[in-house]
């Protein structure tokens, strides 16, 4: 089976050119096929200020309302999308940006009020069209996806592009053999937040129950590796968690393994 | 050869969910291969507004600074177009949103500075990608235009959507039958502007000069006319002016004839 890399970066990638630039030129250079995923909390944080509309917070996750989606919608597969896309194109990759209503690639379900808890118009994966994805794949073309899915009734969701990144690569372990990078702020998972090199280089499934028990491993590192080991446990052949300028050079970030 | 309807409509028409709706239900049951182009800058000029970013204009056009591209492909590329790929996507339509970055399909080239006159990021189209657009059509995609392309090396440009219309048209006539509608806020072009109902049913290239000369037709509607008899003369077999309520019903706006 041929390779197939998934890599996930923050929309903040696009905000100083020469780390756009940088991200952009190494991620061109990987070989074989190749997706990209990108957020932009931030710079949606940053518009919806710049507007003087309110961001609802629950437990530091921002609740989707009709006027930040809109916004999210023009943040994410709006700005950044583009930008990445018209980079890429420089380069000479077939960049094509997606959201999940684009071709109905992604649909997803308006996550359900649990325990009176509502983040409003945040979507759950439920089904990715793999053989479009293929389709596009096969004929050259690098899907580019924005964090934005819809419900196929209409309804524009936004949806976690961790969660987007992972279910991608556990619907394509079939064709491809997957490996899956995230990128974040460091190196990679790190043993002490202080020392930006105490990263871990391998990390197993059981060394991450122990560190989330004893609080080295939490906050949003939790999730990500929720999903990374997810996909892992689905076939995804390696699973990698490093830093944007790292893409060239994957093998110091943390590798997971089951 | 097969019918294709390229349609072209203001951004506005997702201003109003009722509005919208209606539109993109008689889009969607428009028989035969189709495309749609929208605008959007009414919403640009108000988000601008909002923001507090000064819009210049040189004789009525806007000049498209970096900061107003930013905007341009956020509510352009990202609001607009991912409202009507949703709205159209719930009605069986698979729709599929394109800028000219996405795939290379449309290039264009920085307009030049004529007479010290300089739009700013404003692009002129240069090339098509005729069997890619051939290639997404006959899959069953209906590409939907935001009025944004890039020149190839990394910038994106704003683009005018009559043009994109206008020139789309024109290179798939070799293809198909197209059909080219625009879309406006009149039935169709007025004999005189305050009565709603003096539209002119056929337009002859001779009876455009006539009324121009007359000063019957000026404003925006000369570039809008000029691009229409272009791609009539380049083989487009009808092409209509009329208001977005009446896609249905073309017959009653403005046809062409040269």
């Amino acid at each position: 089976m041929e390779r197939l890399t998934i890599v996930k970066v923050g929309g903040e990638i696009i905000r100083i050119p020469e780390v756009r630039d940088s991200f952009l030129k190494d991620f061109s250079i990987i070989a074989g096929y190749k997706i990209l995923v990108h957020g932009g909390g931030s710079m949606l944080t940053e518009l919806a200020r710049n507007l003087d509309i309110e961001t609802q917070m629950i437990d530091g996750r921002r609740v989707t309302t009709e006027k930040i989606l809109k916004l999210a919608v023009m943040v994410y597969a709006g700005l950044i999308n583009k930008e990445i896309v018209v980079g890429l194109q420089a380069l000479g990759v077939d960049a094509l940006g997606f959201t999940g209503a684009d071709s109905n690639i992604i649909c997803s379900e308006k996550r359900p009020i649990r325990d009176s808890i509502d983040y409003g118009l945040v979507g759950d994966i439920q089904e990715i069209n793999v053989q479009l994805l293929n389709e596009f794949l096969n004929k050259g073309h690098t899907p580019i996806f924005a964090p934005i899915t819809h419900n196929g009734g209409g309804q524009l969701l936004n949806t976690n592009a961790d969660s987007i990144a992972g279910e991608l690569a556990k619907v394509l372990v079939y064709d491809y053999n997957v490996r899956l990078v995230y990128c974040f702020d460091k190196k990679g998972v790190l043993y002490d937040e202080g020392d930006e090199n105490s990263f871990i280089s391998v990390l197993s499934y059981t060394d991450f129950q122990r560190y989330k028990e004893n609080g080295i491993i939490g906050g949003g590192m939790l999730p990500k590796l929720d999903s990374a080991f997810n996909a892992l446990s689905a076939g995804v052949k390696e699973v990698i968690i490093t830093c944007a300028s790292n893409i060239k050079h994957t093998g110091s970030g943390t590798h997971l393994k089951l």
